[in-house]
């Protein structure tokens, strides 16, 4: 799907608050970025490695498992589309609302979705509700995106690297650096070069490995304080349940579902005109209604801004 | 193929001259990536748009033809993949000696390549040979990568938009940024359609992206002086013809293939640990020799150094 994702910016002007991806704004990533632009011109000049050599053997240090285990990808995306390859044609299972690559790669591979299927897709934490999942699920093939572990409230399961177990990860968010594209597969080493034989070289840039090396050179650094990011998503939480008419659900992570009187394309392009506000319209998740937003914490100034403006817009209802 | 390409520069140490990719080393792209540095922390932190459409719209009135026409590519090679994607399963023909992926590409898509198929995959100017090939074909599809379009010393033939035409555009070796990964595909709007349908989002990063735009904002500024270069490629060629035991094979190009009397194996290692000078070892491209190697004119300094290498090491012979 090319359309319909959340933090469309770039079709918008003078927005001051972005609560429409799951990336928390405040994340302090100046360290990276300013060792990223010293290395832009070396970096740019020549081919990167053909497949991520050197940053899988990092990942499988950090995950302490084998670099044959290791798939880097040009984001996540890159991985649902390879592992939708990779089971082209057969049918598979996908746990809605979630995500809607899985079931556009599943459909560009040919896939049917079916609840009869074996392979079975799970986003986990899960996007949009922001919910922890269970992973015990006694199919054949296990497909968990764990795009959102780092903002997860609630452990996850450890890792279980076999045939059945395919993990997706992602450093977009953690590190807030969705323009360069970097992300990553865990499985066992015999699905990983099944996975090799159908990929393409070069499909991650040299500066989105070079995020990745420095990621891993200085052992996962934190960006965010992530207290302080739940004792926020509770205050926001708080004054969002309060707006009569709104209907927040449960979550497990900075991001939320809400449910509001108003049609959600309808409020997104209010928020967006009048006050400088980017949501979610999250009514083209499947199983969600037309009045489903998602929106994600941010910083308490533009959190007290988004709760403002949608007692503003909802007053009438 | 992931594995045995040119610019395999990331596994070397001491590299002094490198001439193993078609990219011209003297490029100056500094204004280029002065921009790329000063942009890069506002293209990082948010997704690049989901289909690059800014870009493709500029490339679009660049070529004088329908933005619906072009679809903007993760280099050169997510189009190759696309295209083999596009026509997967059905038979193809490829003019060998070329690059490698439309065979690796083809073959990941469950295509068999024979010469009685009706899909032709055609490199013009032709890597590695550097020739230029007639397009003159009756074939029902022709695939044309015109990725040194900008090296030819021919005219190439006029494009020709409709469903049997598809040209593939690389800006990576023009601008000198490998790194980046950014190319295009120009066709019929029915055809790019098709391939829209079939391609992941977000593949290609803001970084090329914004690459992308500058270049055609910029009009497709001159990035060499050409009449040097081909004063150069003159001279290279005739030093290495000079060379005892070399074959140096025709070229319309600043590239060029050259048959020694040593395996290209041994000579590429000797080359890069003893002078520090990076050949491409082009012995794995089908129907050439174990002893085909490719080199890409560079600045006469480097030039030098390599004839010299060549004339030390082939002295024996």
């Amino acid at each position: 799907m090319i359309n319909g994702h959340g933090d469309d910016l770039y079709k918008y002007k003078h927005i001051v608050a972005n609560f429409s991806s799951n990336v928390h704004q405040n994340t302090d990533n100046t360290s990276l970025i300013e060792h990223l632009r010293e290395v832009l011109p070396i970096c740019t000049a020549s081919y990167p490695e053909p497949e991520p050599y050197t940053l899988q053997k990092l990942l499988a240090e950090h995950h302490n498992v084998s670099p044959d285990s290791v798939v880097v990808t040009n984001g996540a995306t890159e991985a649902i589309y390879l592992i939708a390859h990779l089971f082209s044609g057969k049918p598979v299972k996908i746990n809605e609302p979630t995500f809607s690559e899985y079931r556009s790669a599943s459909e560009v591979y040919q896939s049917t979705i079916t609840p009869q299927a074996s392979i079975r897709w799970l986003c986990n934490p899960n996007n949009p509700t922001g919910l922890v999942q269970s992973e015990d699920y006694d199919d054949e093939i296990l497909v968990i995106d764990r795009s959102y572990e780092y903002y997860s409230r609630k452990v996850l399961p450890k890792l279980t690297l076999d045939d059945k177990h395919l993990y997706i990860y992602s450093l977009t968010k953690r590190y807030k650096i969705p323009g360069l594209r970097i992300g990553y597969i865990l499985t066992s080493p015999s699905i990983a070069t099944k996975i090799r034989h159908i990929r393409q070289p070069w499909s991650v840039n040299a500066l989105a490995i070079e995020a990745g090396i420095w990621i891993a050179q200085h052992n996962f650094p934190e960006t965010i304080n992530r207290v302080n990011l739940w004792e926020e998503t509770d205050r926001l939480r708080l004054a969002l349940s309060q707006i009569p008419g709104i209907e927040l659900e449960d979550s497990d992570t900075h991001f939320m579902l809400l449910k509001t009187p108003k049609r959600a394309q309808e409020l997104k392009e209010e928020l967006a005109q009048e006050f400088g506000i980017l949501i979610r319209d999250a009514s083209n998740f499947k199983t969600l209604s037309p009045y489903h937003i998602r929106v994600a914490t941010q910083d308490r100034k533009a959190n007290d801004l988004l709760v403002a403006a949608l007692k503003d817009k909802l007053s009438a209802f």
